[in-house]
């Protein structure tokens, strides 16, 4: 397929000559997301607006000539709702990254959609202040990204995810007006709450040209605890006691045998010393500052133990706690040595995490495949991730009913199919499944309400029909 | 205008006898909310169903027979939004008022929306787990009604707002129909954020029958600061140090010397002994415990006093905690000592707090009448409140204009015309202005995607023409 010729003449009309790319070698480029299974076609051309004008202009184009529109930041995504679609423009917003304010008096920042999360958090850093969403990606995915799918990260237990840092924004709707929502004061409720409708929309919605996003002081220094388990469950139960103990660390994290064997492995060295790899791992730290923040990281302790904990272990020498917590960031990476890996999101109750740590480990045996199991225990976001040959079509189908079979998993334990990387192409029949048929409907009235044309990233996260 | 004997007939049927009222004497008690300004009507029936299955039934038949719902929880809201209209029925939700879980082990509860706010926080705290919205009706509103409005409180600065409280509902759409939103997990991105848009939409878009709430550790008990300052500038400036140096105090309030008076007045007391009334107060509070909490205070205290503060004082002592948050409490009812109150919610940069106080100095010259200006100082918004005599015309008139100028100020100070009551009844040409065409066009877009019929409180919060 390709671009009628009035189309991109208009196009370049409003972007110039290097805001369009047709060559194939270039576009192909932004084809896909980080998510293997899902389907991608190629884009009839990509645009790379600079400013909400241009934004606006190109969807008054598209509009008109009937072409969709695949918004996309850089990439980062899990789900594939920023791949492109056959016959369908792609927008990619990473030249719009400009830092436009920072509000120290009000805790606040105005920022273009294409900015790095990395970028972005350095820069209000050095104001003494702290973004606190912070996806695994965060030195690459964009701002805008991470509002399109409302994305969490390791910050989410005491600090919510994206939805929670975003005071407005500023957006394109399908009829190319520009809307702003929200406001910039900390409260506001005049009217419908738009501005949290179109987070997480996954670009079915409106394009993001803008965001006011919240910030927060800069946190203390962590204390960090280690503890190792001889079961997953015993590590669950140590979350679970945690939870009724009162506690809220800033970070609790999960790591299964297979998790930390592989990262032992790429480092080629033992995580805790020279003893037997434990059956779980947990990483939590406080960052409420000074000796409270000891304390906190202390009792945490002490619930592990008594959850029968093998080894615990608190510190709050800097280097240490971040050596720690690297090797839960180099998980994925770590995973690569045997094969490509598909990482799941499901999310349950944390009271449920050791029960779906053991369905995962059921899951595997089942397939045959490796499964290993790392997440955000503390707010019972885990990412059990698949590792198969991607080159071998049996194991292929094997790793996308594991992908399944887990996502069902966690519904039937009071769990949801997504916690932070959202639905996209791949998990629009568990989205269905989750919310019902009324569910569909209500979001087919709302799409049907403010793109009636479909022009926003079409067949993305629900079927029209 | 009277109900057809059809409709009533099919009411009683499936809400009992009991379940409808038509006496005048009694359907007028829940013909208005607290807000005096607002255009009510009487209602056509009032009907008190006891469970999800009875508003289904009464949505259809209403539905059917083209006659609207105003649904409604204890009638405390401020903006008319609960308000009866002509020829539609009034549904009240208190019957529907159990807590059907508190679980400790996910750390949060099922409630029907009929339940008192007070009731519900005893009942949390009672296993050791606090509901952080504290609207300051929290002894009578439901939280049907804080979801319908978004209510917020003295925790917001720290807490949030209702909004931030919530992981799924319950609700029954225009249709009839029973549709769950959200889930039982602390993350979850799956699909649009249907929870979030429905709360704060003031029953225009559903009726709420069951919701999932976040709960959080107790706190701490409190450490109390107050500050005394010779000028509402000075608070204010005291406030944005506050900010500026990092703080995250759970509760900072300020009163304007007007305020202070009229509690003098009610307690026969002064506030802070023998000397003279202060310019402003400001409340701080940390409930991060301890050492930890001494120390926030103590460098509030600090900030006051760079800021000029004429007197400063830091308590751990619990009663008298109490006794100074009690003044702040008792601003409305003190207030009626010389006439009625009529408060607004002008929500505005933190930075902008004196400006504002400065602009309801200029706006009460203007108009002739007495404001005071009390308000959540940590996070921008304030109630400046007007006292007049309702029973005199021109003084009505004042008051009115008054209202809305400070809503304009607010405003132009890069604020927004509602922090936490809402737009109801009362503010629907403020939304309009603040949001502007294109916003009213999304909001009418959505309305009649969920609502096509205009079947729930109609005329509420904007037209849809």
């Amino acid at each position: 397929m390709e671009i009628s010729s009035d189309l991109l003449g208009d196009l370049q009309a409003v972007l110039g000559p290097d805001g369009v790319i047709l060559d194939p070698d270039v576009t192909s480029a932004y084809s896909r997301d980080m998510m293997p299974l899902a389907p991608s076609g190629r884009p009839l051309a990509v645009v790379m607006p600079v400013d909400t004008a241009q934004v606006s202009a190109v969807v008054r184009l598209c509009g008109a000539a009937g072409v969709p529109i695949v918004p996309r930041g850089a990439g980062s995504g899990l789900t594939g709702a920023a791949n492109a679609v056959d016959g369908a423009i792609t927008m990619v917003m990473t030249r719009m990254k400009a830092i436009l304010e920072i509000d120290e008096g009000n805790r606040l920042a105005v920022v273009q959609p294409g900015v790095v999360n990395l970028d972005f958090r350095r820069a209000v850093e050095a104001k003494g202040l702290f973004y606190a969403p912070d996806p695994s990606s965060y030195d690459w995915c964009t701002i805008g990204g991470n509002l399109s799918t409302n994305a969490g990260g390791l910050c989410c237990v005491k600090y919510g995810v994206t939805t929670d840092a975003v005071l407005g924004l500023e957006v394109v709707l399908a009829s190319g007006e520009i809307l702003r929502t929200g406001r910039r004061t900390v409260k506001g409720v005049a009217g419908y709450d738009l501005t949290k409708l179109f987070v997480g929309s996954e670009g079915t919605l409106c394009v993001i040209t803008e965001a006011t996003l919240a910030l927060r002081p800069t946190p203390a220094a962590p204390v960090t605890l280690v503890a190792a388990f001889g079961s997953p469950e015993d590590a669950g139960e140590a979350v679970s006691g945690a939870i009724r103990a009162g506690l809220v660390p800033s970070l609790l994290e999960i790591m299964d045998a297979t998790c930390i064997r592989a990262v032992e492995a790429k480092n080629g060295a033992k995580l805790l010393g020279d003893g037997e790899t434990p059956a779980a791992l947990l990483l939590g730290q406080s960052d409420s500052g000074g000796a409270l923040g000891r304390l906190e990281m202390e009792h945490l302790e002490r619930v592990c133990v008594d959850a029968g904990a093998t080894f615990a272990y608190v510190t709050d020498d800097l280097a240490e706690g971040r050596m720690l917590l690297q090797a839960r960031r180099d998980v994925l990476n770590s995973l690569e040595l045997y094969g490509t890996w598909l990482t799941d999101d499901v999310s349950v109750p944390r009271t449920a995490i050791a029960a779906l740590i053991s369905a995962c480990e059921k899951i595997s045996a089942q397939v045959g495949l490796t499964i290993g199991v790392v997440g955000h225990a503390g707010d019972g976001n885990m990412h059990p991730t698949i590792v198969y040959d991607a080159s071998d079509e049996a194991q292929t189908k094997a790793a996308e009913l594991a992908f399944g079979l887990m996502l069902d998993a966690g519904r039937a334990l009071g769990g949801t199919v997504t916690g932070e990387h959202g639905v996209g192409r791949i998990k629009q029949d568990f989205l269905a499944t989750e919310i019902g048929e009324i569910g569909i409907d209500v979001h087919r009235r709302i799409k049907n309400a403010l793109d009636p044309g479909g022009l926003f990233n079409p067949g993305s996260m629900f079927a029209m029909q």
